[in-house]
């Protein structure tokens, strides 16, 4: 069931998504708390326009969003942002001049309205 | 007040976006939930790419997200997720050797900050 | 922490992207919840179609999400969302004909997941 949604700042060019998507996904899925690796569905989206606080500084960011059930401890989201966290931390690129942000957003998903199939 | 962002894998090529569009709206307008067909807002945001689990399959996915203002009931939120995706479930492109997964997920919004007005 | 994602319609051509990001870091920073202005990643993302409700009817809408970690009180998510509101309902084109809707939806992020980081 978990959905990752990742979004970076169009100043990191060349983000390696189809390298990060493998990473992440393996990441993730070594989790125990995903029960089948094919319920993991992670993309990136991209953002048309941003800007960071407010200081004329030069600044980046790459932020995920990982979606679950919910009713996982707060140790199991702990440990599937860490998850995705390394891997972010690993191949995002570090541009010269360039403050980079980096963070994950972990979410409950409503379970009894949930509704999950395949077509 | 209802918002519906729609996504799809970038392989379900041909997705009928203005048909669904149309039929969604539809389905969840009938619904007693919704007081104003014009409070409900639906769109499609493009992902880059994707990934799916990590075996070598083929997989695509369809996703819904209704955010709707604090206060329903579980079975009132479990009827309009699946006015959603049973739009989703007809109208989502099949294509041979691709498995489809449809996901359909409810989110509540915080009712006291909300803003909503006409300009 | 903030993250600050605005969507609006493409029948809203010529919006004033720069003009609103400016603007809007300018008016979320100001307030005494946002402690340091770097935290603030305000992004438009486009959305690649749309419908609002169900009459034949000539709409736009342009919304925004604010995420901040959880743990503010009601006041001051309202108040936040009201600094937000007032930079969109300035600068949000207004086409003759087109009914314009406004939205800001305030989410709370789970504080002990949330990973946060400086590369």
């Amino acid at each position: 069931m978990p959905h990752l949604i990742v979004e970076y700042s169009a100043n990191l060019a060349g983000y390696p998504e189809a390298e990060a998507l493998a990473a992440l996904n393996a990441a993730v899925c070594a989790s125990p708390e995903v029960k089948d690796e094919a319920d993991l569905k992670t993309r990136f989206v991209h953002t048309s326009a941003f800007e960071i606080g407010t200081a004329p500084a030069n600044r980046a960011f790459v932020h995920a969003e990982l979606r679950l059930l919910a009713g996982r401890t707060p140790q199991a989201k702990a440990d599937l942002a860490e998850r995705v966290a390394a891997v972010l931390r690993r191949l995002t690129p570090r541009p010269a001049g360039l403050m980079v942000q980096l963070s994950v957003d972990v979410v409950d998903m409503d379970r009894p309205s949930y509704v999950k199939e395949r077509l």
